[in-house]
């Protein structure tokens, strides 16, 4: 593709992009499509000679767009509700020209230090310790299993001797972790919570207790904040203590919650994690980033370092040497790393943190009430305490009805809803977290969903 | 960002991206820093107030552009090169808007269903079974990880007690891989080559024996294709007879030349791959998809499966059940997805499978000629085999030289080449790949190599 055909073409898709941001509300946010529905669309094989990029842009529009879950959409609030912003989307455009892959700081210069300097930037506005290093993963998941890669170093154990410990309510990314990292499935043990959906520090202790009784080795424990089900926070400082006393690895996993720490009446939700190992926070989820981009930070990255180094410096990158520069794929599995920086780059630049505070502080307020429209409502009633962005709610009925309002919402296309279960009934939730979401969506949202109440 | 202001500023990104392209033999290759340049120069701390995009991007090219290795440039001809491609580029830039995050069927069956179709069309252009199920991750180090823990899985055992097994040549994204899954620094075999750069079938089964004899548990072998110093062929139909005897799981690593076998007359090369448990190849390397991109294909995906599945699906997936359809996050440690097959799927339509191989052989031509021309002249010499796109050549005088003469071309700036070591020798690697690269590319950079000779 020539320059100039390309020229053409991407003027097209920009244009194709900005009517699809400003008319978004005209997309149903769910498909209504059946599984397979494209796969039966496309041709079996790939073709056989080159197609023009019209054809190929067409039936991205036909066949592709009409079973796309629009996650960019204002009324997506399943799961946690994210964001592609503007300027997150110019930055990925320039990454993919660049096709930077900086697997060493000789192989990217600026791709390896914008890397350090943007997440340099989060962690001061995070409040969280200098001497906290920072890398860029692809999802939380990935960003854990090197915490847990780390944790396993640091015990200088085999893994399959190890137990973890996390919350029953932890994102199903921290078991992915420790089943990836080889910690034995019987050894992942899920502590109880409380009655605000919190980690229980005795049944921690506990359960630590009991497995040292039984000659196995406690060596990690994550806390979240923001749990998926309820954003509920784990007591950071309580589980902090545990962990120094027993010596385990302190990985914090606050992908969805950490960035509430940018505006200083939440920055208290970080307290205890300057004494962390490790911390996960995804600018992916809440600040306004395109998928992929999760922040590890770890204030120990000589011991992921040491778990993944190699006897021997391969030959073939003989003469990449930096001298002193740090070659950021010293710290992770992947050699390769595509040059992601440079999106959170543009969004921390073009928000700056009183924009980011100032839109983190309207999504609250709109949860806030929205919260507040449940609780007036007799039918309704909230599920649990609403911490940050993320509503819990059902009706005061039965779990059937619930389901059948979620469903019912849901297949209007007008907004998304998940659900999810809190002390054994089926909730539903409500997440804020896409940039483009208004009063008028929540306002209307809540309107619909007195309209599908059974 | 507004709509409109968001288009705007991408209009003008495009314009930056047609012109880089166009232009992209002005810039130098390796770029003129030091250590630490970019980071002097930004702010130590984020805005607290945002910027203007004008200013960003102006920064961007003021800035970031200075310092970067350019990937991308067709005089690139480093480690394997690569090709951000147009189609590529505008697959990103529709993948960046919707931002979808496939992790089950239901939030994203287009994003889902396309990575099954684009990969089951690759696939069929190399003549894989098709049986084999496809899953993208960002690096065939991620894949590879994936593959070691399935094969953890199979072995039934600790991931301490297993031995894997590799080339002195492999990647070093095999021992990572191993490294994250939890086998053992010391359960990692080197096995030694032959004078081709390949695998010693004859060591590789005494090494077996000989844990064996020492009741350690032989588990996986993965011989690779394309190797990183020299492209050799690891003779893969002998390794899968061997891996088969033993029950080991065969992870067939073609990261870089199984893009050759869409070529009839490179088929051969994937040879046994049919018998392989798990191969990765890498569209993000010779297959002008922009980074990342890396395909893995397994025979026995259950097996993958199991060793990641949860005990219990997690409350808040509640309700996203697509029935029967396929959700690609239960094969992978990662959760969230990026919809990347949307960049692949563009690259395989606008070419066509023949408009690849054409490009493919136009690549091992450039080489063969440049090949040709090394041997032409005395001071030169070949240092291996030109199998596909890489020629390995060195002075035969000293190490010395060649190191010299390595600096001296790349600091030209007008091309880029990197070293290894193949027999004990520094080897200069000349590595064809980028779409972009001519014929007046690589004589002129013989050209140049001739003139920077001591």
């Amino acid at each position: 593709m020539s320059p100039e055909e390309f020229r053409a073409a991407a003027h097209q898709t920009v244009d194709w992009i900005a009517d699809y941001l400003r008319d978004i509300r005209q997309y149903p946010v769910l498909p209504d499509v059946q599984p397979g529905a494209l796969i039966r669309r496309l041709p079996k094989s790939g073709p056989e000679h080159g197609e023009p990029i019209e054809a190929i842009l067409e039936d991205f529009r036909k066949l592709i767009v009409p079973g796309i879950t629009h996650w960019n959409h204002p009324r997506f609030f399943g799961y946690f509700s994210i964001s592609g912003s503007g300027p997150g989307i110019l930055g990925e455009m320039l990454a993919a020209a660049l096709n930077v892959n900086h697997m060493l700081w000789k192989t990217g210069p600026s791709a390896t230090e914008l890397e350090q300097v943007s997440l340099g930037w989060l962690r001061q506005w995070l409040g969280l310790p200098e001497a906290f290093f920072g890398i860029i993963h692809d999802t939380a998941s990935t960003a854990g299993l090197h915490a847990v890669i780390a944790a396993r170093e640091a015990a200088g154990a085999g893994a399959a001797e190890l137990v973890l410990y996390t919350s029953e309510h932890a994102n199903l990314s921290v078991d992915r972790a420790a089943l990836g990292a080889g910690v034995g499935r019987g050894n992942i043990r899920h502590v109880p919570i409380d009655d605000q959906f919190r980690m229980r520090c005795d049944a921690l202790e506990a359960a630590i207790e009991a497995d040292l009784a039984a000659s196995r080795k406690p060596f990690c424990v994550v806390p979240t904040l923001g749990t998926t089900s309820s954003s509920s926070l784990d007591p950071l400082p309580e589980i902090a203590a545990i962990a120094r006393r027993y010596n385990l690895w302190l990985h914090v996993d606050a992908a969805y919650a950490g960035p509430a720490a940018i505006l200083d009446e939440y920055r208290h939700i970080l307290k205890g994690a300057e004494l962390a190992d490790s911390l996960v926070v995804n600018p992916h989820k809440w600040l306004f980033t395109p998928v992929d981009l999760s922040a590890l930070y770890t204030r120990r990255p000589e011991v992921l370092r040491r778990a993944l180094r190699l006897d021997q410096a391969p030959a073939y990158l003989q003469g990449a040497d930096g001298g002193e520069a740090t070659n950021l794929s010293d710290y992770s599995v992947s050699l390769g790393r595509r040059f992601r920086a440079l999106k959170l780059w543009f969004v921390l630049r073009y928000y700056g943190r009183e924009g980011i505070a100032e839109i983190l502080r309207g999504h609250m307020r709109m949860a806030r009430e929205f919260a507040a429209s449940v609780q007036a409502d007799p039918r309704f009633k909230l599920a649990a305490p609403v911490l940050f962005s993320l509503v819990c709610f059902r009706l005061r009925s039965s779990d059937e009805d619930n389901l059948k309002l979620l469903d019912r919402v849901n297949s209007t296309g007008r907004a998304f809803l998940s659900g999810t279960q809190l002390r054994g009934k089926l909730v539903l939730r409500l997440a804020i977290g896409n940039i483009a979401t208004t009063d008028a969506d929540v306002r209307e949202t809540w309107d619909l969903i007195r309209s599908c109440a059974p």
